[in-house]
């Protein structure tokens, strides 16, 4: 047995245990008793620890000091992301991962209550020592991977892209918004404003149709299932995938395009490449990645006013009520509106992204150590003014809304904005070779969005970093004219 | 660190990967979609194969020769089971661990087909081979635990009990029967014939009241789920205990009495003792022990007069009908009736060790190589003449009934008689010692009973063996009388 091949193996190995550890995740979310928790921490910690002992072994690192993968382009770049993912593992001491679990699991659930509070005072020292480690681990991190502090975080969610990619396309968006959001606010009180759906719309009644839909864009029963949770999530694996809603009795609109959004995530992950399941150029290729295939569906694919033509008929059909409401146009004029708010999970698309880049900004100073976690929340109210022109009431509604940095996450933010332009340029590629796709979207008929984003994304696994991928699918790599054209399309004529 | 902390550290590892197993096999019948089986068998396959490494790794060998428990009953008895279990799992050679799993996966896919066509030559090749290596497996185990080769088999299912003590017990209930059946059978005649609810009966309803009564037999839905799947089994983790059932239309005492012992299995893993939590000790005494938990629940406690007096008027309440059919003696007529039959799984009380006692004799006879598996048939047909007076019309209602021995099983069935006596030994014993425990049965109220099981039964976990735990909670270990007693006063008067 040569080493590349222990070496599949084994990576095959630390695979099925974090397959064995996504479902229990989305067990705990979707069906476990309050009492299971202490029990499935335990669990998760043990299999984390297991996979995490089969990565780091002395024989890894032998087998990949020795390993040749040959002049297969897959091959060869799976061994490279079998280095990277053994580099991120080794660089950062046991006691530092150990120290980080404890200290983000603890501000974790102090910042729960510190935000029903609305008090950041509460955890700022828990958070202090997160952002602390934190530091510690991207210091670790750097020298190993040969990038910069910062972008070492960043890559532990979407590798190939770091700040210097991130920071002109993000400023590029800060100016064209300036203009666009004023324009776009104008434009839509010109227009009537939307008639609402007169609810309650039953929880079961919604649940139908969103299975309808999810099978309707190619997900199938047979290697899926849709449960609730109280966040939507996509997890499983590639022959099982579990996605997840919650249904708000008052507005059918989250449980729609929330099961549509993942089941984008969903269909990427039934399109990896199954030659290379459960190697690491069989994932995903990165949170940027995925969530561009969860925005083309939700926000390119199914607020397009091809789709919500053929929707709206099956809305009224559902749930029944005034035939206007279920008009594509006034579909449009709801699901469609921008509006300047505090919270980045109910921004429109056009503002989402000044969210992003608050965050983008401040979570860089924060690692950089040019910001003090006590200086946070009045740094987030003056980036709110300077981005949006609004002033958070209290933090609650503003730095402690989201769970990401109290639990570790730093680098991750921009990944939602890089996957909305992705899906924006994607779109604009799908629309250019497809013939009939915007005819099919009229129909519901996914189908060939689907199996260009099948052949371009989903088949390519991690092969490709998330520029080439771009580049490769659509000519050139990450490029937000094609965001900015889209927003244009839909908000500025 | 002495060398027991270690092994309780290193074997609450080992549970915890299983607890990780249970829950993952309970998503395979309950949740799982058809296309995910494949990657799931991968899965569970990785996590026992991390466990068993863990177990027979040799650094457990040299803790467990170095260890001292020290003069703690528990701790005594937990360095016992943990060397117990080493030495099952050293005394098997990797290779026919390998095997078995190969062979008996096999075989049991061929079974389902040859049951279906009742065509035993067709799976007679596959069982060979099973047979073969099961035979192996008893001769690699029997010397190590100082067996014989088929208790070194019943020892996988439950410990402290072998042939020896099984042989006479069941050769009494066999003179008891021979009698004893054409007499209840002659009483059951001469009563008037049950009047049968007539259906429909919708699931949801059926499922509602399961919920009910699980809960009021004090099954905590914090620490718990009933969901449907096939084969009704309770799974999961002590403090997550997951039971199904499945419900048909036409009769809801199928679904009822089936959700009432996998309760009663359920309420045995929340009893267990929490302080000994996933360790050898802290587990539940073995299969008997377990299968006396799910019978006391359903055939002593829920098919009692007094408990059917209860629940007469609460399935009037949920499924309406003419309230002559939900009077308790109605009830009693109906599920409590005798009667000779192939299949194990729907016989009676009565019938029901039978069964068992033809599958003990010959299963036997296969390991010790007096039967041939091309014989089977014809022995199991003879038996159940000799048994029950009656001839399976063809193998699929005979020896091609059960999955167990097509699977590797053996050794087992035994469980489930002793587990219907030890049943009611222990409600004989809680009716001499609580007072008002059928007067509590007459409310529906469980309590009296649960507590007193709690002490005598679920909180001992294993500290005690099988006869053992039985002669503290009675005074007398295994007793068929008191069976005979139950069935005399149920069937014979």
């Amino acid at each position: 047995m040569t080493a590349y091949a222990r070496l599949t193996a084994r990576f095959a190995r630390i695979a099925t245990i974090g397959e064995a550890a996504s479902m229990l995740s989305w067990d705990a979310a979707a069906m476990m008793p309050s009492g299971g928790g202490a029990a499935r921490g335990d669990q998760l910690a043990v299999l984390a620890g297991l996979a995490h002992g089969l990565l780091t072994d002395p024989a890894t690192a032998d087998d990949l000091a020795a390993a040749f993968a040959g002049d297969d382009a897959w091959q060869h770049a799976n061994l490279a992301l079998m280095r990277h993912a053994h580099t991120r593992a080794t660089a950062i001491p046991a006691d530092l991962v150990e120290a980080q679990a404890r200290a983000n699991s603890s501000c974790e659930k102090v910042w729960r209550e510190a935000r029903r509070a609305s008090d950041f005072a509460a955890v700022a020292p828990q958070l202090t020592e997160v952002v602390g480690l934190v530091r510690e681990q991207a210091a670790a991190l750097a020298p190993a991977l040969g990038l910069s502090e910062y972008d070492a975080l960043m890559d532990g969610y979407q590798r190939g892209i770091g700040a210097a990619d991130v920071a002109p396309v993000f400023a590029a968006y800060s100016t064209f918004l300036h203009t666009a959001l004023p324009l776009a606010e104008s434009i839509q009180a010109a227009k009537s404003a939307p008639i609402r759906p007169r609810g309650p719309f039953a929880p079961d009644v919604q649940e139908a149709l969103c299975r309808r839909l999810s099978e309707a864009a190619g997900l199938e029963p047979s290697h899926s299932r849709l449960d609730r949770s109280t966040h939507p999530f996509c997890g499983g694996t590639a022959t099982d995938v579990r996605i997840t809603t919650r249904y708000n009795q008052h507005d059918f609109s989250q449980s729609l395009m929330g099961v549509m959004h993942e089941t984008g995530h969903a269909l990427y992950e039934r399109g990896l490449p199954a030659a290379y399941a459960r190697q690491p150029v069989g994932e995903a290729a990165g949170m940027a990645a995925h969530e561009s295939q969860s925005l083309i569906m939700e926000m390119q694919a199914c607020r397009s006013d091809a789709y919500l033509s053929w929707l709206g008929p099956l809305l009224l059909q559902s749930f029944g009520g005034d035939p206007d409401t279920y008009a594509g146009d006034n579909l449009a004029r709801l699901w469609r509106r921008v509006e300047r708010g505090f919270i980045r999970v109910d921004a429109d698309e056009m503002t989402y992204p000044a969210h992003v880049i608050l965050r983008f900004r401040l979570e860089q100073a924060l690692v950089s150590g040019d910001l003090l976690v006590a200086d946070l929340p009045g740094a987030w109210n003056d980036g709110m003014r300077d981005l949006l022109g609004i002033t958070p009431p209290d933090d609650a509604r503003g730095c402690l809304q989201d769970i990401h940095w109290y639990d570790g996450a730093v680098g991750y933010f921009p990944s939602y904005t890089l996957g909305a332009m992705a899906a924006a340029q994607l779109m604009a590629a799908a629309r250019r070779e497809v013939t009939g796709l915007d005819a099919g979207l009229a129909e519901g008929d996914l189908a060939p969005l689907r199996h260009w984003l099948r052949t371009k994304v989903h088949s390519q696994g991690s092969l490709l970093g998330f520029n080439e991928l771009l580049r490769a699918a659509t000519g050139k790599p990450l490029d937000p004219s094609d965001f900015e054209a889209h927003l244009t399309t839909r908000y500025l004529v």
